[in-house]
């Protein structure tokens, strides 16, 4: 079979399992077939694919919470896309629809997998402040952080998709919110741009002083997205009672020998906790997280930024950037013109 | 004043404050005037002092729970007395009762700060299976690890005060129950005397291959007692949802420089919780606790062992062999006969 331009399906799979930080050698790009939804199938073509931190666990096979990609498998990720072709009464042509279709230009399924999105707000913020990202922030900031009004809550990666979120969040909740980020540039914009009341820069500022600085009476939630240096630090200021939720620890997703972490004793000392969570476990409250966010993000008052980049072939790079912090704000790839 | 041998009050009184390990040299030996009681007062001869680790972290003037013994000042800790002479009306000469009038021979207060005790369980028992040690074991499992029927329960120290109740109450409450001690001896106790189903000697066992096979269905609870490398050896092999109440770190109660922690990422993958919690903020559950745990003591269906030294003089040696773990049971001191 002869495959043109019009009828291929572009994807990018799984080529090597990565040691250490993914390269581009991890990844191939495939064309394939299009397909061809049958009856009851709605076929859509990608426009928006979401990079996130979870992707590396994913590339591994090492024990997680969900299945690895197998070698050969198109790479997984949430995507917006829009329906091309429906034999499905629900979806029709032109819709506009948040699914997990993966590094690839087009998909088909039953439409179960799709959530059909209305255009009262920009169609990206599906696979971001009002996605998975914004769910993660909100669920772990209000249901496992439990902030009250008055108490300090320390957010790192504060100027990605979720940590800002939950420093938005923080704040509309009375709290103090203090980010940690890793330039002055980020620094500057989740500050001025997103109104926390101070951020730390973990790359240059001495972390345990600065972190003290900005938060005079001490942690009462630490939003755990890095590990590392910023998690021992946060342990020195913790209030008693504190809440930690655990939402992930990318400063070792890429370390060959898994670092140690920090002496528990805080925790002890503190009767603090440690809560792990997965988003996908509280998908019973993403009701309560659109009523309560669209309204919040249409208004302005949750703002986002996105970071985005053009055509699939950039997804690998850019992934790989995100490890390494080079993004700003949401990581996208624009697949194809909306 | 001279002070002869039948009016003074031999109390032993923090010198110095150790850097790791405890020496005798950190100890200094008092004689003081014995304490007169006044209208309303209650004098009491001290039976049995409780010799517990977090008398390490009194000893220190670290950020902790409490605050530190000062220096010249009485060491502190659970004491089982008999009332020697009583100006109060609800104490009566040779009555029993539970306090925490620390490392000296005889106290006088109001008596608010005392606990009568009946006679049908042995009176150091008040500080022990059914004192703080046992509620720390009850509130710990109970509450914060919150364990079912069926599901694998791992505790540290499980030979001592804490461990051995932890697993007895496990196994209560339908639970697989796995001790980890360090010591062949104290493996045997805790299988054979006290009813868990496997214990695994972090001495000699290869750790995580023995823990390993004493948990064929993974940790479900893991009440935690110790820290370093049992810990880790614990969260590799964590269920989902597992619960982690942490009690206590006497692994590096007396390193000079705390040892890092375990690496977090299995509390993500699975959605874990530590939760560290300190006896005294649960003190609404003594009558529970009480309720359930005398009978229990009584019919034998919870076993206790003590480990006894006799006479105050021996409390600073009897307080380091506990941190070398050459106790085995709960360390009591037997200041006077009862």
């Amino acid at each position: 079979m002869t495959i043109t331009a019009t009828d291929t399906n572009r994807q990018i799979r799984l080529k090597k399992r990565p040691t250490g930080m993914p390269t581009l050698d991890d990844f191939e790009t495939v064309a394939s077939p299009r397909p061809t939804p049958r009856d009851g199938e709605v076929l859509r073509r990608t426009i928006y694919l979401s990079l996130d931190p979870y992707m590396r666990g994913r590339m591994s096979d090492a024990k997680s919470y969900a299945k690895p990609v197998n070698l050969g498998d198109v790479m997984v990720g949430h995507t917006v896309s829009q329906v091309v072709q429906s034999g499905h009464p629900d979806f029709r042509e032109g819709d506009a629809v948040a699914g997990y279709d993966g590094w690839q230009e087009y998909a088909v399924s039953n439409g179960r997998d799709l959530r059909k999105l209305d255009r009262s707000v920009p169609i990206s913020t599906a696979i971001g402040v009002l996605g998975m990202p914004g769910m993660t922030a909100y669920v772990g900031l209000l249901d496992i952080g439990q902030p009250k009004p008055g108490e300090t809550v320390v957010v790192s990666a504060a100027s990605g998709a979720v940590g800002s979120i939950v420093g938005q969040l923080a704040k509309i909740k009375g709290c103090r919110a203090v980010g940690v980020a890793g330039s002055a540039e980020k620094c500057r914009y989740v500050v001025d741009g997103l109104g926390f009341d101070a951020c730390v820069n973990y790359k240059t500022d001495d972390l345990v002083n600065a972190l003290g600085d900005a938060c005079p009476k001490g942690i009462d939630v630490y939003f755990e997205n890095v590990g590392g240096a910023v998690f021992v630090a946060a342990l020195r200021l913790l209030n008693t009672f504190a809440r930690i939720p655990l939402c992930g620890t990318i400063s070792d997703y890429n370390a060959t020998q898994k670092a140690p972490g920090p002496n528990l004793r805080p925790l002890l000392v503190n009767r603090a906790v440690i809560r792990g969570f997965i988003i996908s476990d509280h998908a019973d409250r993403f009701p309560a997280f659109i009523q309560e966010m669209v309204p919040l993000v249409r208004e302005g008052r949750i703002k986002y930024r996105e970071d985005i980049v053009d055509g699939l072939d950039a997804a690998p790079a850019a992934l790989i950037g995100l490890f390494e912090g080079r993004n700003f704000g949401k990581a996208l790839v624009r697949v194809s013109p909306e």
